[in-house]
């Protein structure tokens, strides 16, 4: 899938909406149908054409029921300035992991920010390390695309059981940071009581710990 | 401007290729009009959604005509994946470029692939600097964006003259690698003989060479 069509597919706001909400959970069209207040019918229009894409897939489980869930790891950059308009979409690739330090730990010598007296060949050569910075930065970003995930799956994996998807959530959650009940509450999108079982569930395993109402990452 | 009123705009095909257009020159409406084929109605419907968001400015020359030319410099990152779908929007600030080395020597020790035995608190933890490090590109990848303009618009300045976009274009198009007059014809969408003509210009002060039939930045 090209960065065009991705951009048709991701300009419907409902679309974006169906894709948050299978991001936190797999759903069957009627649990989007009445989360989003929109039809059925319009929702099952938006997921064949997310299908149709490989956005997104489906599977049935045993009561026979068809779940969608995000099917695609991808990652799609804009750039607009009065000199550029560009969009590039890529695939995570975790074969390129392996040299994915010689990306991070690029040449930082274009950044001094002064080109006050640089002329035309220095702005041009410049011009050519920014350009090659700009790649690298987006490779690097792909390959932390992609271990995210990797970590993702291997976390929803380890806490095995039905409810494996909210614990590595709240996990997540808090991964980008401590927080109170409450407030994780409204990261992960779930009730407070959930969210708080959740987390003496994982303090009790000693993933996660409490300062007070403070719950955080162990050190 | 909001990840999401982004889409939206960038959702249709006719505003990507106006924006592909005037990225490359600021533009009449007959102009783009006929560029794409497109009703002169379409297009000032399509310029004015871009204008009231911002991303586009007008200004009259001095026939009385209106130019269009992008106004804003943004980039917008999306990722998919089964655990996450994330908008995010920002304007490079050419304020953060003194701190940019940070960003860009992170620490990798996150970059060791392989989780086999990782337990959930180690899972956990790369997940927190996971999303760390994604921030930092994010960040590093705005600097760029920025510096990556401001290298346009002094080269734009440098190379004064009714046709200094053209050569600034010329050397962006070397600076992403070397050619030959058609390859770079190609690059810069503009007829060989323009291209030619600028590149012995730009020859003659010294800021572009050529082995034979490639030309190329000097080392």
């Amino acid at each position: 899938m090209d960065s065009a069509d991705l951009l048709d597919l991701l300009g419907n706001a409902n679309r974006r909406r169906i894709l948050q909400l299978l991001a936190h959970k797999p759903c069957y069209v009627t649990e989007i149908s009445e989360y989003l207040g929109v039809s059925p019918k319009a929702v099952i229009d938006h997921l064949e054409k997310l299908e149709a894409a490989g956005l997104v897939e489906s599977r049935v489980d045993e009561k026979r029921r068809k779940y969608f869930h995000i099917a695609r790891n991808l990652r799609l950059e804009v750039n607009v300035s009065p000199y550029e308009f560009g969009t590039k979409s890529a695939y995570p690739a975790s074969a390129v992991d392996v040299t994915t330090c010689r990306y991070v730990s690029i040449e930082t010598a274009v950044t001094d920010g002064d080109d006050g007296d640089a002329d035309t060949t220095e702005l041009a050569r410049q011009l050519d390390r920014l350009q090659d910075l700009e790649t690298e930065l987006s490779m690097a970003q792909r390959w932390v695309h992609g271990r995210l995930t990797e970590v993702m799956e291997a976390l929803t994996e380890q806490l095995a059981g039905e409810d494996s998807r909210l614990l590595s959530d709240v996990l997540s959650a808090l991964a980008a940071g401590s927080g109170t009940v409450d407030e994780l509450s409204r990261r992960v999108e779930a009730p407070p009581e959930v969210v708080a079982e959740a987390l003496h569930r994982l303090a009790e395993e000693g993933v996660v710990v409490h300062d007070g109402d403070e719950w955080r990452l162990p050190d």
